[in-house]
């Protein structure tokens, strides 16, 4: 295992040590509970954002803690769900009174989480809902999940819903925002080789030098097939295909109703059509160089044009990894009027700045 | 070799291409003549800001180019010096009558021929200066180098002396800033894996599962010495004490003078002391994430706090990469008033942004 870290139960923390160190002025860490918040939080007026998971995808979600973006973060250990205490303990510092969205990617370990973190923070009076990122669409169940796993979109929803609550947006205009948001956003991974997570100390699978995984989760979690490494073009059109055709899809989900019942939802992601406009996320997963994301995103913009889909806007780079893993991923995400508003609003945190 | 790429010989072109597709608000790509320049380029009255050299560094320089930082880049075929009538051709597109600063990287293929391209620009009646970076402190000369390389320091370079040439510094006070920022920096890098470049098709270097290469180069050029892999904080704490205590330095540099004629001149780095005010900049080699360089930082800041060195701003991820090779450099900065104006001044490139 070849790793810049020292001891392996220490790997989060140290990292959190080195976040809180290095970005004074936008977070900082609270070690006994074991979150990152915002430095000026509570932020009067503002509805929350908090958002966690396992660690291993730097920066998110800590990385994104800051003025627009996200209030709290809850790390896990790696890949592994943080607690409910955690996120509770996050929602008591960073609520202003105007309430609480945990943003939760579709892992069974979070979703469980997440709603009895939910269910402390609304016996204590503090106004919350739970909004799913469930966007994968290369699997429909993984190793971890029931139906599809939260990937990449869960960045693009973390800023757009982060400068709806800078501006004002309140707990129920939040969460309506993001359930759109992941109803419009489609990803797919794909992985050249594997990753090592610190704790198991050798890779979580193994590849052939000839080989990749396509359709791979940001846990190493086996993907859709395994296939002989081709070009860049030819994943990429592989990929950008599935995104863009794939059908609709239902899911059940459960949120807080007025009354603070889970209640039982049923919601449809539309699928993509000509003269959509998009915003689109090219990802490395931690161990892919971003020059090679850029043939990529070359051939993403070929075949979106043959689809009549217009991108108008992208993010390009590593933002949600998995360790070192070299792969990529590629996320659309149909982009309405708000959503382009708030993606171009002001952001500052440590892993995406613009505009201030 | 497991990459994103098609073809081996259009890799450094379809790079090019993703990016004038992703970033037409920022930057144009010259396909005849090879150089990406800022799509609002020749900004009347301000000096350009010129760089160049192999790619495989990405997203230094073409990721670099917009407000703020360079006018223009020219990049090599990978790991490979630029011609100087790409250089020639980038510096009469760019140039608004102000002048061309070229920021160079220490290595002779670079020196070289930037030296040709300043003596076409200037056949052209183009007011042309060339500043040498050269801050690694690993090794005294290597294999691709003369004197000390170039590495870490150049990004810094092109930040604060693009934000100066922004604010309407002239030739020779670019010159001048640019000239002491180099003075000011230093860097070291290590390696954890070799990188592969696609001509060649297999890893630059071996090396065993337990062992690293200190003081690597960018090109997975032999450093300082091959050792047993060992944790972060001892690592840190090796590299970051070379740094701080190296001595006094002494190069001979050609630069122009007022009559157009090359000068050697003696310029020496003064050592670092108890008291200086710092950017902290650890850089990944491209394969190394994130979160494994925030466990640098955190030791990096405790050294350094030893050594009675405050890190005032600090700049952590992947800017100057070897392609995929996992690692990392740390450069320090000693840092002035002058040097923390145009640091925090905004920029907006597709590789650095802030404040705009």
């Amino acid at each position: 295992m070849k790793k810049l870290i020292n001891a392996v139960p220490d790997v989060v923390k140290e990292q959190l040590e080195g976040m809180a160190v290095a970005h004074p002025d936008l977070l900082k860490v609270h070690f006994d509970e074991n979150f990152v918040y915002r430095a000026d939080a509570p932020v009067a007026g503002k509805v929350a954002i908090i958002s966690g998971g396992g660690s291993g995808h730097e920066p998110m979600h800590g990385g994104f803690v800051g003025m627009g973006m996200l209030d709290a973060a809850c790390p896990g250990e790696v890949f592994t769900s943080p607690t409910p205490v955690q996120m509770y303990e996050a929602a008591k510092m960073v609520n202003s009174g105007a309430g609480v969205l945990f943003i939760v990617k579709n892992y069974t370990g979070d979703v469980l989480n997440f709603e009895t973190a939910a269910e402390m923070a609304l016996a204590d009076g503090i106004p919350v809902q739970n909004i799913l990122i469930d966007d994968d669409v290369a699997v429909k169940d993984s190793l971890y999940t029931a139906g599809r796993r939260g990937v990449g979109t869960t960045v693009l929803a973390e800023k757009i819903v982060g400068a709806a609550a800078e501006a004002g947006y309140n707990l129920e205009q939040c969460a309506d925002l993001c359930r759109k948001v992941n109803s419009y956003g489609r990803t797919m991974g794909m992985a050249l080789t594997s990753c090592t997570v610190p704790a198991a100390g050798k890779p979580t699978f193994e590849l052939g030098e000839d080989e990749m995984e396509i359709g791979i989760g940001i846990h190493g979690e086996p993907g859709q097939k395994r296939m002989a490494l081709t070009t860049a073009d030819e994943i990429t059109e592989l990929m950008a295909k599935e995104i863009i055709t794939d059908p609709a899809y239902t899911r059940i989900v459960r949120e807080l109703s007025d009354s603070g019942e889970w209640v039982e939802k049923s919601l449809v992601d539309e699928p993509f059509q000509r003269g959509d406009r998009v915003i689109a996320f090219v990802n490395s997963m931690g161990g892919t160089p971003v020059s090679e994301l850029y043939a990529v995103y070359r051939k993403l913009a070929e075949v979106c044009a043959d689809y009549g889909i217009e991108i108008v806007r992208n993010l390009i780079g590593p933002y949600i990894t998995s360790l070192e893993m070299a792969g990529m991923s590629i996320t659309l995400l149909k982009a309405d009027d708000e959503i382009l508003k708030f993606w171009d609003a002001p952001v500052k945190t440590p892993g995406l700045r613009w505009g201030i």
